[in-house]
């Protein structure tokens, strides 16, 4: 059986979440991170998650490339699209963008500034420029939100679910009053943490 | 007819060489980027390349959507693979992988540290730090390729292209004698600059 490794509070809880949306038969494995004995360095040489392992040959990684394959084997779902389609590019490129411009631009930066600069003293200048960051990365998203329920198409999709697992992040950073003008990305978080597989994902979570 | 927008220089360059790689009769425009008036403006609201508008209500921005999208639009080519295959996922895992780790994690806080920090004084560090960030990344792909031809199965594909495109980068840094202990990736970028279709496209930049 395939299995997926998590590590709760990190950007795996989308891959989780999705499994939850999917009822998919793949096992879920919790994993501690940058502890040198946990097991997720034997399955992935980064010792990173969210980690799939689908047989013992093949492993793949990056939530960009996990969610559209775990979508791909229950099409019916309506959560990707049909290849080919301008739709399936569409939601893959807002993963992109989500992947570069909010996730590796912001978020990074704010919870591991040392990658950014070895000198410690000047980690509060990059944090606090992550969040403006942030708020010019999300605010263009909540203007493409305007008028539209979703990001692509006429349905919850998985740019939808991967958009809503970074903004529940947002209290992380201490300081929520910098994001309360972007009322269309409320909106789609409210949707997002009403769904069943949203609140199986957390509980779950939550619970270990 | 579609159109597939780019700037010389930038990572559109991966989009460009596989237009030519795949030979689709797909515009390609070159236009000024950070320039108040460019018409990359009205074509993409972020200002930036590569964008493919593949018809008028139809915009594809990222690599990681692009390079998918018009591989698939020639299957025959080999470049990408079949829906639903794990060959298919590692290919847009490796692709997940250049964006996030090498892309916005090492290239963009070297060639733009102003979003990782407003203060100018500390940018060197910053700079500094992503020559590090970026041999590290590197070197785990230099790892992954010890014994293998291709990042994934045994045929030039979107993820060695993406890959090799950035490794043709690493002159800008200014500190080559860095990254001279990663054989596999001369040898993949030896191959990479000799395909036609990399030539073509690379002269075609050259030339405006």
């Amino acid at each position: 059986m395939s299995v997926l490794y998590i590590t709760p509070g990190t950007c795996a809880q989308a891959a989780h979440i999705l499994l939850r949306e999917l009822d998919l038969p793949i096992g879920i494995e919790m994993v501690p991170l940058r502890t040198p004995d946990s097991p997720i360095h034997r399955i992935n040489p980064l010792g990173r998650v969210p980690a799939l392992v689908v047989d013992e040959d093949t492993l793949i990684t990056e939530n960009s490339a996990i969610l559209p394959y775990l979508a791909d084997l229950k099409p019916d779902s309506g959560l990707f699209a049909a290849v080919g389609s301008p739709e399936r590019a569409q939601i893959q490129s807002w993963i992109g963008y989500l992947t570069f411009d909010v996730h590796a631009g912001c978020f990074r930066p704010f919870f591991r500034p040392d990658r950014y600069s070895a000198d410690a003293s000047v980690h509060p200048g990059i944090r606090a420029q992550a969040i403006e960051q942030l708020y010019l990365a999300l605010a263009h998203v909540d203007r493409h939100l305007q008028g539209r329920q979703w990001l692509v198409a006429e349905r919850y999709t998985i740019a939808d679910l991967y958009l809503c697992m970074f903004v529940s992040w947002l209290p992380r950073l201490g300081n929520t009053e910098r994001f309360a003008d972007l009322h269309n990305l409320a909106r789609l978080q409210a949707a997002f943490q009403a769904r069943p597989a949203t609140r199986q994902a957390l509980d779950f979570e939550a619970a270990r």
